[in-house]
């Protein structure tokens, strides 16, 4: 099979979905798939058959997820750049809501529900100004950024709203950042989101919904055995700590947590080149088809799934004439060779769908594992015709990936 | 016109590749152009029909070379993770030289030109060892990266490439790094090249050429002004401090300090929100069609072409839903306002060829400006069906941009 690939263990998004329905279900909580982490068609349809709603950010990711079956009244539109364009769109199409980021988007989207003759439906996104504890690029709630309406303009948010003919407030959306794994930073949002709650007297506004986002990390270290995120525990801080009315709805943005676990990306060994202090190995795929190291300096888990040779120690790096093409320094890995096949655990999400072609670089496929380990091919998302999940085939036994 | 576009300016484009030739050519050097840097076929096209040699970096770069016109014994081919198929094509298609990174490429390369009865062209790329004083992600000359041979390595891969039937020493190649401003460390890399050739007695191993690499930088700062490089200095630095024998031809690989200057993405304004203590200018093209701020920290000279208006401090974001989606901090514009249209300049290298689709955002178009200020459809590579570089549609007199 040509590598380098994706490739998605079908099972394990299954457990993990049901993992999520499940916790998230004995509180009434809504789930909606951040797409934004990965919308290959064998995952977004799995996703939606599950009844789970969508969270898009992009009016190309609206139309995207109603093909793959999401429900209209399920998709909530974000972003701090929505053009006239993909607002139309999402108005047309009666989306649950537009979680709006500005008074300034407040007055385009009123403009343009005029225009349409419609009403729409709004959740105010608040920067509720917590450190989020990850990765200064995926922090997203503190004050110095694009995103949300600090508190000091949240009153005339409201108050905008409340006085159109043409808006509706549907309630209150806060996200605060991605790659969170300790539990005390959602807790401290809850309290925020009770006091503001409580200062602004949002019930008197008539709200339906709580959209808390999301930013549930992943274990990326130990991601051959820690599979499956801690859903359950954390649902429980929302459902002990969130202070809101009962008739409230909660909802929840998740992307990474469902989606990262299942994928791998698979990738050769090209060379084992030998340097003056280290080893590197040299895989056919690079930052074009996992661009997270490159950007993030995140780590991924790697393994060699081909040798159990002595361990010794590499820099894993990708054939893209860039030296931020690093997958990781100093890995343990069983002796490499020429020709092992690599898995790259945690490439469920932020991988596929933030490929690019750098370097001209073919654009790979992407294959499904199913319950009997056979390898299908997983249609790519542009040469998606609606076609169903169960995809087009193909099979080995590797079963080890 | 649909924004955001990049915009390319060909007479600026043919001055840039005019004053290269001429610096070059006082000396008898010869240019080879990065294609990485931007494979948009207007710009390809034009620069091999002035005559230039290409630097490719993959099988899709040589193919795509071949297509726009380059001739196959003016191809030169990099990187450190080359595929058996891409060395396959390579051979076959009988470019000037494969630009080895180590002897482990050299024993793949012998065993493909063995399996292609065919004597394949082999520099060997050296590590210098030379600080190049740049961002870290794009220094690629010192010790611990993936790049090249270090000097303890090289006389085992000269005498490889010497003692094997189907390889042909045709001389050294380096490449210390990009956006190197300043000359000293060219003069550096000039006199280590010289240590080298002397120590290891290159001569001896029937060199025809030396490739100095590029690395030549360009004015991100005073984009607009500054608009072509000092290849005349460049080039001087070279013929001054080289020390290698007259019959060896000099070859330089040049791609952001030819290209850069002449594009620019143009990005309209969808909102400037107020934020507590700033304002966010938030535009419709992000990181997605300008990646350099987001991975390399960049920053570019961001003009507002519409506005005249008193000059004030913003923020200059996209609207991708991450953090690092940002073009500029405190940057000083005419009071900007929704629907004014800004000019990212230094967007000709490293701006469409990094294009990618997060967010699932739609593919944007290119344009080229010609002399009389008319804006034309550049086809996209993708779409480009060996058509002539006269392309399709034309109209506006955007000439502010």
């Amino acid at each position: 099979m040509k590598t380098p690939y994706y490739l998605y263990d079908i099972e394990l998004l299954k457990k993990t979905l049901s993992f999520a329905q499940n916790s998230a279900g004995k509180y009434n909580f809504n789930i909606h798939y951040a797409i934004k982490a990965n919308h290959n068609p064998a995952i977004t349809k799995l996703i939606s058959q599950q009844g789970f709603g969508v969270d898009c950010v992009s009016g190309n990711e609206i139309s995207e997820a109603l093909k793959v079956g999401f429900k209209a009244k399920k998709i909530v539109f974000a972003g701090a750049g929505k053009s006239d364009e993909e607002i139309k769109k999402a108005l047309q199409q009666n989306i649950l809501c537009l979680n709006c980021e500005s008074i300034e988007e407040l007055e385009i989207v009123e403009e343009i529900a005029i225009s349409l003759n419609k009403k729409a439906q709004i959740a105010i996104r608040v920067n509720p100004d917590i450190k989020a504890h990850t990765h200064h690029y995926i922090t997203t709630g503190t004050e110095e950024n694009k995103f949300g309406i600090h508190t000091s303009q949240l009153k005339s948010a409201l108050d905008f709203v409340k006085n159109s003919d043409y808006l509706k407030f549907v309630g209150l959306h806060f996200h605060i950042g991605s790659q969170i794994t300790n539990m005390d930073t959602f807790i401290n949002l809850c309290k925020r989101v009770n006091t503001i709650w409580k200062d602004f007297n949002i019930s008197d506004y008539n709200p339906i919904l709580l959209n808390m986002g999301g930013g549930l990390g992943v274990d990326y270290e130990d991601a051959k055995n820690n599979t499956i995120p801690p859903f359950d525990e954390f649902f429980s801080v929302f459902a002990e700590y969130l202070k809101v009315p009962s008739n409230i709805s909660i909802h929840f943005e998740l992307g990474r947590s469902l989606v990262a676990q299942c994928g791998k990306l698979i990738t050769k060994v090209l060379y084992t080149k030998k340097g003056v202090n280290k080893t590197f190995v040299i895989t056919d795929a690079g930052m074009t088809e996992l661009m997270r190291p490159a950007l993030y300096q995140a780590r991924h888990y790697i393994e060699n799934t081909t040798s159990s040779r002595n361990p010794q120690r590499y820099d894993i790096v990708g054939p893209v004439c860039e030296s931020s093409d690093v997958f990781g320094k100093n890995v343990l890995l069983p002796e490499t060779r020429r020709n092992d096949l690599i898995a790259i655990h945690s490439c469920g999400a932020y991988a596929e769908s933030m490929m690019l072609r750098y370097n001209m670089r073919q654009k790979i496929k992407s294959y499904i594992k199913n319950i009997t380990n056979e390898l299908l091919l997983s249609d790519n998302y542009e040469n998606n015709k609606n076609q169903e999940y169960s995809c087009k085939e193909l099979k080995t036994k590797e079963t080890m990936l």
